[in-house]
């Protein structure tokens, strides 16, 4: 039987682009997929590839055709079905083999099934893969976590199928466990920010401006050429100047306004709230998306209230559109960082931040020109790990804040909802307010609660005297 | 030995107070501390309620002085704690007796525990109770989830002890395992953003207006008398009025601007998101606290980005606070009553909205003027099951909409953070909007996973021709 350096189990789309593109790095890869008849169509559709394919009938089958240490990357759906891939693998593998998981899996199974693993001598190693259909193929952004002695048996593989950027891979171990999946996580949480950012800016320009989809895709194309350059800004404008070939309009007005969600942004979000993180920037992408499903509701709300924003201010110029958005970017970055900060403290993962900005360089969904500049930006350190007090990035949101505010401003006078860019101006003017407004609510919490406050003189642990002395001017 | 109609274990102020208001209200009462000199002490200083006080000294000898069914309330520090005296209790009880928790209980831990003690033939009650300290004395707001034929054995006592709004009882029953929980820790979360929204106000005022906070609490004094009438508004002036006995200052001005939290507003962010809310001015009060702690961070960045702003709009008149401070406060409530709803949907709870609405009437820290408006109309039923476009409402919003644009604008135009104020606006703006902007997000989402989309005319699962017919203009 051919030795296989790696197996494979489930070949949909994305496994199926993925063990072509292991075959393509010149890797023997044994396939496995519950219907057998499935594993003979994608190998006999596999050219040339085909030859370096091992297309398996059975768990055993896959098993005995792998080089030793054993590793079968899994690429079925989250939850359950990886589960029962687990329970069917395990028993056939021997102390020292591995399982990948290189689905969306919650780090929290991660942790679970690593955990469960190890008790058996088994390693298991989760993998985020970023980059959709396309990336599995072509190269994605790969993020591990795991035993880091496993990881360096397949890391051959991993960096070989992996996106480059300049020659170096797309792929890094982040610690532990669950690190690579809780990266990927994040990764997710900030995409979904881009997304609705973008699209606030496209909302301003067509209903603010009223420009047309394809006016608006030839300015994100220009956009794109400067240091907004980035996958997302690039298909935004190609979807924009797209046709609906049915109609002949604009694809964009044929497309009716619910977002859906497969939940990555929804953790992201929970997870960074239980990590005591708001990162709201994030959180106002997940909201949009998640208003954008009550339709009728919204409706409804439009035949009650009709168009506001009688006061309109002057809509903000492109250049000043152009900022805002890299400002408000570089701010929900700066919120996703935080995440990770958070998470490794708790989880003890010592992850290397500028390490996650450069595997986000290519290869998956948020790769820009920006995260080249946040990567050197975290490697020179961040002061009070704050991405947008970095040097390098500092005059840049100075400048795009003035920006910014026109366009929040402008956006709340004209009744445009831009949640996201509201949220990341206030956590930008809450981060640089000296003095914030906390005072209050904790005199407010001393006085039903007894909860104390700190003095700015030095003591702690007071208490206001609101029984005898409130005195009103 | 005395026969006493119910139990309490916990005598910290909050279990004291309520053993007092149960005695004051004619029910012998059976009291119970770990250390039995607490017992002691607390009996003594009682003065004429003592003779309603049935001390206890062990676990069996509260149980035994109990007339049957046995209820016990337990007030201790929640989580491991409370299992610790459930796990007392239990050996000790018959089929038919009940425990009811009267902390702040996490309603995960309230369902497991009313599955377990059902399993044991046991009654467990969860029961919400807000007020504070002043509140489980006088009258607290009462909030219960459990078994509803148990509730029928303590409810006269329950009512008795309760706040009352004109004679009505603030206390009710809103449906199995943990419904009481879960509406307390969404009133906690709707007080957060009650008490971050004034916060707002006062950092306008204080930082854009430069009043002093004797000044603004003036202001907040004379908005308490009109339709924002509640104890929040309330004690803002009061505290706002107070000065600090050692220095003489305005005490906010000698507190540290960092508030504390002890979670439920976490916790009612990321129960909302898990059920597939966002309930944003939430949200952004739950950040705002979180983001007060990071005091040297902010005191960084305001030596980093100094005092922006310098476009600022014209400052809001007072009377366009006090309406984008009442339309705001209503979107939040709205945000919160969906939340209810959405758990009701998912745990089967059957909750009566307006009855939440009714026992937040008094008693508790979000009791307010508003509240009978809006059980008024939860009764007369909510169009699309929001608030906000409710008859007795609407009018309201529409005229307060206008204010708050001009404070969200004046906001970033000034660089006075209101991520509270500005959410309620996104939140209203877009729930206004009959069509998004989510097209283009569900058009990015088909470019790169193929998610497929709806169209308007009606098909289902399209995708984008993005290979071939990308035309910019």
């Amino acid at each position: 039987m051919s030795q296989a350096r790696i197996g494979l189990v489930g070949l949909g789309v994305m496994g199926a682009n993925l063990s072509l593109n292991i075959a393509e790095n010149g890797f023997p890869v044994a396939v496995f997929n519950r219907t057998g008849s499935v594993t003979d169509a994608f190998v006999a559709s596999a050219g040339d590839l085909a030859e370096r394919l091992v297309p398996a009938k059975s768990y055993e089958a896959l098993v005995a055709s792998l080089s030793r240490p054993r590793a079968v990357i899994i690429m079925v759906k989250a939850g359950g079905p990886v589960d029962a891939v687990i329970d069917a693998l395990v028993p056939l593998m021997a102390p020292g083999d591995m399982i990948i998981d290189a689905g969306n899996a919650d780090f929290h199974d991660t942790r679970r099934r690593e955990a469960a693993l190890r008790d058996k001598g088994l390693s298991f190693i989760g993998m985020g893969v970023s980059g959709g259909e396309e990336g599995a193929r072509q190269g994605p952004s790969i993020m591990v976590g795991g035993n880091p002695e496993s990881y360096a048996v397949i890391r051959d593989i991993i960096e070989a199928i992996a996106a480059k950027h300049e020659g170096v891979p797309c792929a890094a171990y982040f610690g532990p466990d669950g690190a690579g999946h809780f990266v990927k996580t994040v990764h997710n949480g900030i995409e979904y920010a881009d997304m609705q950012m973008i699209a606030e800016v496209y909302g301003i320009l067509r209903d603010g401006a009223g420009r047309a989809p394809a006016e608006i895709g030839t300015l994100f194309a220009a956009w794109n050429e400067g240091p907004l350059n980035s996958y997302l800004v690039d298909i935004s404008s190609r979807v924009l100047g797209t046709l609906d070939p049915k109609t002949g309009q604009p694809i964009v007005d044929v497309i009716v306004d619910k977002a859906g969600q497969k939940g990555t942004g929804r953790w992201t979000a929970i997870e960074a709230l239980r990590l005591g993180q708001s990162p709201s920037a994030i959180e106002a992408a997940v909201a949009a998306r998640s208003w954008s499903a009550e339709k009728a509701t919204r409706q409804a709300g439009k035949a009650l209230f009709g168009d506001l924003g009688s006061e309109a201010l002057p809509i903000p110029s492109e250049a000043d559109l152009e900022r805002a958005l890299l400002a408000a970017k570089i701010i929900a970055y700066d919120q996703g960082f935080k995440i990770l900060a958070a998470a490794s403290a708790e989880y003890d993962w010592a992850l290397d931040l500028a390490s996650a900005a450069e595997v986000w360089r290519e290869g998956c969904i948020i790769r820009s020109a920006l995260l080249d500049d946040m990567a050197s930006a975290i490697r020179e350190g961040l002061p009070q790990g704050q991405l947008i007090f970095a040097p390098r990035f500092a005059g840049l949101i100075r400048d795009g804040a003035t920006a910014l505010r026109r366009t929040v401003a402008y956006a709340a006078s004209a009744g445009v909802p831009v949640p996201a860019f509201a949220n990341a101006l206030a956590y930008f003017d809450t981060m640089r307010q000296g003095r914030g407004t906390s005072d209050l609510i904790q005199a407010q919490r001393d006085f039903f609660g007894a909860h104390g406050f700190e003095r700015t003189d030095g003591g702690e642990g007071q208490h206001g005297p609101w029984a005898g002395s409130v005195a009103h001017s």
